[in-house]
């Protein structure tokens, strides 16, 4: 009923929650549930197919995996490694890694600033090795098969005075990887999502997407190689709390011609805000230690 | 008009704006505004006096300074400067520095949140003299007379285990201070006071306060020594900003039978959240040096 | 043969070696090895006895636990456990864990200086438990016993102007423990030591021990109460190796007149500098992991 | 006499002392010397003019400027700003900055090693502009002339997988700045130079320099653009100590026969320690911060 103000998520599950709730089908996009019942992880695959489905999405054609596990923010070992799992199968379907490949991992966002650190923390968690086979060769490591993969943390704009996407430019002009994984936090729209959601696509990383909100994306058009982008919503738009707040209220209220009036109510300053839980550094690590670890696992040569 | 529902302030200015708002004058409580508009400096000191005007205020009876300062959270040197100095003649009215003191400072807050580590800033950024007037002796460094400063960061009860009162409380009785100051994060029930307000009291810090929601305070009472807490707000509480936009939109309907309605509409998860603004580690940096400059001057020997 | 020379190490181990090089038995000194070959970790337990031995020793009359574990600074998971198993093994032995207790740890050093951070790394690794029992009780928690363990990060003194041991002595007081456990970094004497070897004793933190040379100890003497010393050592006095090799050079010259001009030529400057491995922030996340699994272990309720 | 073993420093100036000892004067090779006594600032400048002199010296052809100041490692915002001005002087004679200039600063260095971290430091204090002219333009921000600045991180390989000049070269490539700046720890020779020397030139980074020893150079012959090296001796190989101090031992005997074996008996461990006083930290942030301001000050429009 409020779809006149277009809230702000990265997740394409919840892109498609406006439509699933009025039972609508989305002409283009395919939806696929699984839940694993045992494990409580649920994982939905998203496939926006034709232009058009892009269009009603708002976000261009590619398959959008998305795990959802609730105990995700909480130290459980066994449980992390569960979903450390479920990272790796869905990126060996997303990447052919039957023959070697060269992996680069971009760790976006801000160091300094806890909630969008989810990136560089997982590239300070992964085991890099592109030096390691270019200093003995897989014959000297007595391997006959290895992933070569390297990672970059770029930090932000404010910090460089570059765009971001200027930096892995050209860091993969001269690397010349056969894939980019990059790592970034997200936002969501809502608060039950937040550390507990881990969204993995072949679309890449686009404008105006992340806690930091990039200019520029980082896809496969841009890069000339092939862009995986794995997020977690870490933070959701103080005015989306807002307005679904209000819009709950409307609704309840029957006022459907106060819509406008909303729309200007939302303080502009606010844009310029995020929410965050306030056990977000606990969860940081965990998150990341996860990811990283799925990470490992898929290209754990075996 | 929404006066039944206590929305959460750490700031007494805050507290007293529901009634200058109805042009009510509290009784016991005295509020005088100095503003310096060639420094745009604004200086409000709230007197709560009487153990009625406490309660009508929801805070101990006391001295609240609160420094409103727009530019604080720029990177303004000489505007720093005249803070910080302004900080300093406020310590020195609340604090008898005739004679040598021993001044013990808590940075409260956790270091790896971003929002909450004002107070670990703060004590890094000190001078500390205490071990070296123990080590050298005043005679042997040349001094009449030098205030002796001393600081800890206590951590939070998930890291420790431990209360951080306890923590002081057990310093306090070894290290015997005739002044503690506490550094704490605060939050503000006004988005526009964050990272540019200070508030400088007499009365200590107090049990739910602060981004941590101390659950003991750090009083004259507990420490059994005079207690001065400063703090700056640095979140506002996700549940405010909902209830704010939802009382504003309310009003302008003119629903006044819908107020009960709204307080159970807060879903009771935001209550753990917190609403910042994006830039706040580079605010904190200015801000934690602000306030250990004004505490170095204030306690430097002339 | 270079006996005048005391050069410094603050592992009992290796203040045994100087004579049993010479083959001499320590009077009041008992020195028991084990060596477990299938997992390449070596235990020393020193008992230092009488008086007399604890003058020759150089340190207080206790034990001595020495574990040298030549992968410990290797990221190898399953290795590390069976090192943490060790010293949860050892701690089980010096403390009486059978009726419940209440431990708090201590994590000693420099948290801005890479090979000072063991202390506070441990800290932050640890789960806490006080705070919870307090909250819930033994039997909201489903449990019959439970150990309470509390932790803290003093600082260094030019950080807090306070001695580390006023800071433990003000939290003791509060907190009464049954037992401290101090965590410190430790200087060695031989390279070949560093970041391999854990010293657990029953005799404290001595002064002048520890990276950042403590000048007052932790002891049961000082603080009431039974305190444990865990350390590793992770740096060698600069001077100690110039002693060394200079040591084995004259030997070799057979110039034994040349002692005294030896003593002189060591810079005096070098005794403010440490030696320290270069990857010394990758072992430190290792080793800090592994101790406080162990006391992790040690404290879990069973 | 001990030339055979050729111990290692990254200061030009240190590899001209060998000769200037022995009063030799070294053709190709002009050393000049200036001492501002009132400031206390020695500023020596080294240019090697002839290939010739480049092989006698171990580097190559170009200008080795090296600001000797004391005080450097002590907190006086003064003396601070005096070394500033003179490396901002220094930079302007080597860069044409009539005319404007886009400028790369690269923070070489690992910020997990306290020792490591000055290039890391100098860029987080560096104010950058290029994403602010290329948002606004130098008319909208009413300036005619402004330059253009921008940094990079690039971590180290253990970290990234990639050498650190492929990262720089892709960033080069496509940011084509007008000259790169590169800022790195240093080994020195001599203890007496740590924390309060700095070097500039303008033959940019060399294989096997810096205190992580790069092993591939950034240098205009590697990026196609001029490449000013600035650096500042953070530590002393352990090796040199041990060396040094042999050696002189060795030249009092007279012993001149025992150099070979001197040689052999460096444990070949220690080439994989370094030596560095323990209050590395505190200097360290003094040292970031003078030379960001000088190259803050360099590059401010006027």
């Amino acid at each position: 009923m409020m779809g006149s103000y277009r809230v702000r998520t990265d997740l394409a599950l919840e892109a498609t929650e406006r439509f699933t709730e009025e039972n609508v089908e989305i002409r283009g996009v395919e939806v696929k549930e699984d839940y694993n019942e045992e494990k409580d992880i649920r994982t939905t695959v998203v496939k926006i197919r034709t232009e058009n489905g892009a269009k009603t999405m708002g976000r261009p054609q590619g398959n959008y995996i998305t795990i959802e596990a609730p105990n995700l923010s909480v130290p459980d070992e066994d449980y992390h490694r569960e979903v450390s799992e479920e990272v790796a199968r869905h990126l060996r379907q997303l990447i052919d890694l039957d023959s070697d490949k060269s992996i680069l991992v971009v760790g976006l966002g801000n160091q300094g600033i806890t909630a969008d650190s989810l990136g560089p923390h997982v590239v300070e968690n992964m085991h890099m090795t592109r030096h390691i086979i270019r200093e003995y060769g897989l014959k000297g490591l007595g391997e006959e098969k290895m992933h070569c993969t390297s990672g970059i943390i770029p930090g932000v704009m404010a910090q460089t005075g570059m765009e971001t996407s200027e930096i892995v430019e050209g860091v993969v002009s001269e690397i010349k990887p056969d894939v980019v994984i990059a790592i970034d936090a997200l936002a969501a729209r809502s608060v039950k999502r937040l550390n507990r959601t881990i969204q993995i696509t072949d679309t890449g990383i686009h404008p105006g997407s992340g806690v930091g909100n990039h200019r520029v994306g980082l896809t496969e058009e841009n890069l000339q190689v092939k862009v995986i982008g794995i997020g977690v919503p870490t933070v959701v738009d103080a005015a989306t709390i807002v307005h679904d707040s209000m819009a709950h209220l409307l609704d309840a209220l029957e006022e459907a011609e106060q819509k406008e009036f909303l729309e200007e109510m939302i303080p502009p300053h606010l844009h310029s805000m995020f929410v965050t839980p306030k056990d977000v550094d606990e969860t940081m690590k965990y998150l990341s230690f996860t990811i990283s670890e799925g990470l490992n696992m898929a290209f754990a040569q075996n």
